[in-house]
């Protein structure tokens, strides 16, 4: 109908995430001005039946209960990946057999060894990959970049980060895959996020040195059942950090924050400035920069068509982007990239690189001693 | 493809909010469980170029540089009018001729006496009407109604409205359909927003005492050019309003607000409790209510799936919704209605309502007295 | 002791603001290098007990029951007056009959007629005068002035100031002489702060617009008991202003503001820039000014040594001023005009002025036209 | 003059903190009701003449430069410490033998080992002593310490606290005591203030992993010199602590923190609960409890009289308090501590405690190992 070069989409999975997916592919067309159009050829999930009616929903041509079918489909260039974590290598490694560009939610998989075989493959491939921490494509984020990357607050000096939800604040929300030793704890389901903005506004980590705690000791073994078990996982992790440029600083996850919903948040202080974000206003960027005597403070800076690509979505100031549009600009980042021939960002070689950190913290937490990485 | 029925949209208008309508209708059926699902028929722009252009960008079956073909197109069961102010009234009655529901981009119109042709064009065709005060659609102002209803603020004695915004603060902003004395004016173009939610909150109005001020007495003819002629029109208004119920307060419309973007904005004092909000920050409620001594203060409420519909974008708290969410929030409203034959809200009438609130204080702030509604 | 002239103060009243006062006398001292230094010498209280007892609490050589007494006392050069506003005036009249200097707390009177009175017998006896409005002191509100005053924010264009707290919001507050029809209400009671400021910042108020409401119909006829008696003042007033320089804007007084304990606030828009204040966080000033595209936004000033006199009370910024310091600041301005013979600021014309103005509000309210000062 | 036993108070030091000590003493007798008064007997200062112009101005009878002379003076009873810190054991040693009490702004001393000597003098003699953590007075960190005890928040889990200040931002501040080898840097002179307030509010702590970074690695060698000598003393310090309790967390002391003047703050996630503060806002402090589901969020209370001892300054709330008044409280404790007999808060031994910890750090930052306590 646009004329445009379409792409084919295969969704693999229908929860949250996949419906976020979904959504990004149907609205970016007609809000961003790109090379090639999106196409959603296959949606597979659990079962046949689930796989149909969402495909129905969501607007996709195809379901299916195979996702083997999926990645196999010549139809299918771009395979996005929602499966549950544990599921994220099998698919992802089959998709790159059959030569597909590969978007994945993060975290890329349980294990940076996991993680090192998934980017090892991709690479030999020479795969498009684009791993889905959302978070970075936040206009305010990029802003942040650019204040940092022209120097503006000077040289990065300390960096205060946090990721912090009450998700399992309560003692009675029960064992899941969130608990599995296996891939589980706060550190690996939201640490992630803050060690990936970190890496993305302040460049490498080279050292770390953390403390866990389970608050938490025993959860239900499954929702309302009287019966608990021990949680071996954490509830927090506090970290010091070193940066490869000299910055020091602290990490923590916590899904035991209570009154917290979404502090993704930090305070970076350089010799000449200084950024405070939090994703509870993610509209917002304080930035403090010098001035006449008397007359400066942080700066509350709100998202308009100054901060690209807000002017997508609207063309004047003030009316706010919500979460899923920064699913939009993600989906937008990786058409353009697939468009252009272009490396993803961030990519499997990324994810891979947060997921050693939470790994290098994780052995930290036991050891009690500060591990290089 | 869903097995749901269909609902065919024209749209009319490929503006920014032409646009913001396409994607609501593109994203709503991916979010909403509705029981139609929309079909993008006929998109209708100034010529017939950019009309097909935009049909092909924004997913419509044809385009067409002709509204009266639109209206008339039995593919087309509800039309949306995002074309210029001035010409929402030949649309609209058209529309109404032909039997088509009407979902019409705010002011209805630039006059009380034709919003109310308007409105009672509609009324006599029994026709479905929607008229698009997004900013309604919030969950956190849906949580302040119910507040407020549920009687946990006790009477409601003072409310302080305003939106506020700086898009006209410059005085080398040129004129537009913005200035022309028929239906311009901050009051017109913005007030309608503050005073809606007003009376969506509080209810009727009686009475207003209003002034206003032309800040910049010239603006240049045209774009760039070095020629300035007179402003007519406001750019601030304040008004003294009288509620229904006995409460009083003021409102105010002002596109001059150095500093603002969206501050549509108020606090509503009751006998028991208050609330505060503003759009700037569109994910929160600051909600007081007494408690134990010393323990009392305004609470930040965060938006989360505890306020519907939040959990149709998302199914935990933390991720914010933003402006064209609220868009679409009032599309599945808007097809909801259509499905299940009922009322629209806020519907011509209401917006007619508004239109001669805006009318009162035109005429209040001329003459300086009191105006009855 | 200190080598300075000495300058005796007598202080009639020793409830909230007498003891605030004292304190003051006897910290300014310390804090401001003065060319002189005051002597605390009579204290003068309802009976000749309690100002004794009081006299010595408060560091005063001597204590009265008789206010007569002290105002003629040659000792006394200063006539500090808190007592119930209805005795301001036979007070103040008799205090420049003996050639006093003299500091009343606001407001100066209970009616303008009475203002008046004193404020040309003031100007008749060449005294040194000044009102206690101790929240123009602030050096937030300094900083405030000077901004505008500048030129920084171009030309003031709008004004939305209030003056919100709850202390009447519980209908079981009883009369007190706050709800006496001679003087009372909230708007003779706080709003004389919120006008003051406004006089403070933007000079002459030309006309005003008000609608005055009482929301609590019947208080209880004192504290505990059980028989009620009809409220004849406001508990809340909503007002529209004019200025003298041809800005426009609202003010509000409000003692029935469910949630707000000091909302002594104003949002100021200019035609360059705009400032936000509120005696809530009264160490920060929020200031806009343009910048670079996509780098503005309001600036949290915090108070610190680039304020004056903030650096009075600490060399380093980040340590808050509380509400005494201002009451201190407030007697070093006295101090300062009495050793210099300067005038004092604001004086006894300048109460008038903010008293003929609650007088127009409260004509307006009543017969619903604007009025004209 | 009262009639109320008098207790004479000697000062060492007239600079910034010995002029907040002299206004303490004389505010406080006209705010709080104690059943002694201070009588300011003499300043001790670096010469004669700065102490006799101190002592005439801050209102002391005497001045001199020796204080050797005040510390045996028979006519004082309390001895205030506010001489440079490296002064502070000498002057307190000898002002215990002569069975004095004594109040020693912090830090207590440089080293652990001083503090010992000093603590164990005073257990030994058996004297009041009180240390200056004036943030601790502040009637918000009580309520957040009564929230914490009463179990409102459950059982701690996590603190998250820093305290940030900019002074020494500049690479162009000079060398002085601050950057003394022997006691200086940044978590030497304000990362006491956070770890007291940690104790205070959560109790010992059992261990540390703390890192410390120079930022700026020279320094002017004095005021205006070209010359530059290397820094040895940290700019900023991270750290994570074990308590004893078993909670977990980080602190920070950065005084190269651009941007902050005050932020002396935290967060407390306890398993039923959160609270937050900020010094920068010293009159607020936000608490989350749980609640109906929707209506939850960080509830913002302002400091008011329901908060002893705010009420001492005001019978209102909404008339915020300065760091000042914090100094005041402090004195107000010392001296009923005096009337009583009682022991001082915080004492000697807890300033010890709280310097063993600022050592434990200092070691753990050079040999990259987990310290315990």
């Amino acid at each position: 109908m646009s004329g445009k070069k379409t792409v084919g989409i295969g969704l693999v999975g229908a929860g949250f995430m996949g419906r976020c997916h979904a959504n990004a592919f149907r609205s970016v067309g007609g809000l961003f001005d790109l090379p090639v159009a999106p196409a959603l050829e296959i949606l597979a999930d659990a079962t046949e039946q689930s796989a149909r009616r969402a495909a129905a929903e969501l607007g996709f041509n195809r379901g299916t209960g195979d996702w083997r079918l999926l990645v196999a489909d010549p139809a299918v260039d771009i395979v996005a990946v929602t499966a549950p974590n544990a599921l994220h290598e099998p698919i992802v490694l089959e998709a790159l057999a059959h030569g597909k560009a590969v978007y994945c939610e993060k975290p890329l998989s349980t294990t940076a060894a996991s993680a090192l075989r998934m980017t090892e493959a991709a690479e030999a491939a020479g795969a498009l990959t684009v791993v889905g921490f959302n978070f970075l494509r936040n206009p305010m984020i990029r802003l942040a970049r650019e204040i940092i990357d022209a120097g503006e607050i000077g040289e990065v000096a300390s960096f205060r980060g946090r990721h912090a939800e009450n998700y399992m604040a309560d003692p009675n929300v029960p064992h899941s895959f969130r608990t599995d030793p296996a891939g589980g704890g706060a550190l690996a389901d939201i640490g992630s996020h803050v060690i990936s903005m970190a890496r993305h506004l302040l460049g490498p980590i080279d050292g770390v040195s953390a403390e866990s705690r389970t608050i938490h000791s025993s959860r239900p073994v499954s929702p309302g059942s009287d019966k608990r078990a021990p949680v071996e996982v954490d509830d927090v992790t506090h970290a010091l950090v070193r940066f490869g440029n000299g910055a020091t600083g602290t990490l923590e996850a916590n899904w035991a924050a209570t009154g917290r919903t979404m502090d993704l948040s930090f305070e970076i202080a350089g010799t000449r400035g200084a950024i405070a974000f939090s994703q509870e206003r993610m509209n917002e960027l304080l930035v403090w920069t010098p001035g006449r005597d008397g007359r400066t403070g942080f700066t509350r800076i709100e998202s308009g068509p100054a901060h690209p690509p807000y002017g997508r979505f609207c063309p004047a100031p003030g009316h706010h982007l919500g979460f899923n549009d920064l699913k939009v600009i993600e989906v937008a980042e990786l058409l353009a990239a697939f468009a252009q021939g272009s490396k993803g960002y961030p990519d499997f070689r990324e994810a891979y690189e947060v997921q050693r950190i939470v790994d290098a913290m994780q052995r930290s937490a036991k050891n009690g001693l500060w591990t290089g990485l």
